[in-house]
């Protein structure tokens, strides 16, 4: 599997990727999932990339040149379209430029076509953007209420990043969220894994500004790893344990529902269960 | 969806369940999915299950009835099974009559025979034990390494569960994981919903002894809601920023990898992508 997020902030976008790929637990290997885009002053793109391995490395290739029909004008290609919607256009026209040719015979052999990507960033003038693309070539964008996507081993990561971000979130604390995130998914799914790659692009700039990759050598890595699991536990320990001896506590855990009843106890063979 | 989480430990064993049943999220209800079997002195057995509800109230009903041929000697049921395997065994028989009688309709009609369960107890002298049971009435049991299993949406609620449970947690403690694991879960999965049923067994007791419903009013899960969200937050924002500029930071991270380099950058349409 795999596990991507990335996040629109007001005040730029962050990209994170992990780069284990698995066809069975015991086939692992290392691919990674970023890829970057850029012509410094004029657009910066960022591709993540879920799913099975070799439609995403295809889509990856035919990208470069893919070309979508603009009337008596140039075809509109990821290079030269005006906007990150024709770009992302662009991107799902691969997609199914691969379906096409790869789709009638991957269901020959009973392989779901699977291919989910995240792919944002910034042309000219226009504001930052990003989108979901899906297997179809169809493709949705976050906007202010939903800020960020997520692609791969999803739900681990989930509840911290619904917890943490807003469109006001700085950038580096995303960056941070995001790493807490995919922590959470190591600790909990072999299926994903080191190193990662991260970029934080800030708005307007319209080349790269921060990229790292993380292995387990990393000390800012190591230190969320380690810190966030010891205060986690902290955290945890420092909350009252549920109180069943009578309704002193400050929260009662015993304190009656209005709605519900106890769960259901049976107690011989010719109870009826309803 | 529904979930689920139960748990051995050397004190006793802790069950929690949600109660939300959808068909499709214009179709959501609410069931309780944790049943008691109790015979004060011989017996304590606790039941949660997960999958098509249909499935899940046929087995329940079935299992009051279902008898497992033993020989010569009266036929085995829950209520005179001399270990927690031999009842187990018992629900298995009651899932797959439940598949002989529904399974090739609901093939025919192009669903699943999907159900998982949580069934868990202790058997006169015998120690507490856990089991996981599958659609094809086959299980497995939790050890001393894997000492919780979850059914239902299982991901989101599982890194707290990683991080705190060892068979030496208090039965209380491990309550209250389960309760975060199942906050967690609740705030990123509309598909999970509340009342809650916990119960809290103490080792060698045979019969039930902490019960509690616990629906929106109930001021410990309120508490633990509310602290939980705000002292994650708390670490969180606690825990250092990545920076970008210098080595200086206690936590470089831009320090270099040996063995990996910075992801994949491309600057012109005419670049190759490998």
């Amino acid at each position: 599997m795999t596990y991507c997020v990335g996040i629109r902030l007001n005040a730029g976008l962050v990209f994170l990727s992990d780069s284990r790929t698995n066809a069975g637990v015991d086939a692992i290997s290392t691919f990674r999932k970023m890829i970057v885009y850029e012509k410094p002053g004029d657009r910066f793109m960022v591709l993540m990339s879920a799913g099975n391995l070799s439609i995403s490395q295809s889509v990856r290739e035919i990208l470069q040149v893919e070309k979508l029909p603009n009337g008596d004008d140039e075809p509109i290609t990821i290079w030269n379209a005006k906007s990150m919607f024709d770009a992302t256009r662009v991107l799902g026209a691969a997609v199914r430029r691969v379906y096409e040719q790869d789709g009638p015979s991957l269901k020959a052999a009973g392989i779901d076509f699977n291919c989910s990507m995240i792919f944002g960033g910034q042309i000219g003038d226009e504001a930052m953007r990003l989108f979901l693309v899906y297997s179809a070539g169809n493709f949705i964008e976050a906007t202010r209420e939903t800020c960020f996507f997520q692609i791969g081993e999803s739900k681990y990561g989930k509840p911290i990043l619904d917890r943490v971000l807003t469109p006001h979130t700085p950038l580096d604390e995303a960056a941070k969220c995001a790493l807490v995130s995919m922590d959470s998914t190591l600790k909990s799914n072999l299926s994903v894994g080191l190193p990662l790659d991260l970029l934080v692009y800030e708005a307007g700039r319209l080349k790269s500004d921060h990229i790292a990759v993380l292995d387990e050598h990393n000390p800012y890595f190591q230190m969320i790893h380690t810190t966030w699991g010891q205060r986690l536990r902290e955290v945890f320990e420092s909350i009252d344990d549920p109180q069943w001896d009578g309704a002193e506590a400050d929260h009662p855990l015993l304190a009656p529902s209005e709605r519900f009843e106890p769960m259901r106890k049976i107690t011989s063979p010719d109870e009826k269960i309803i």
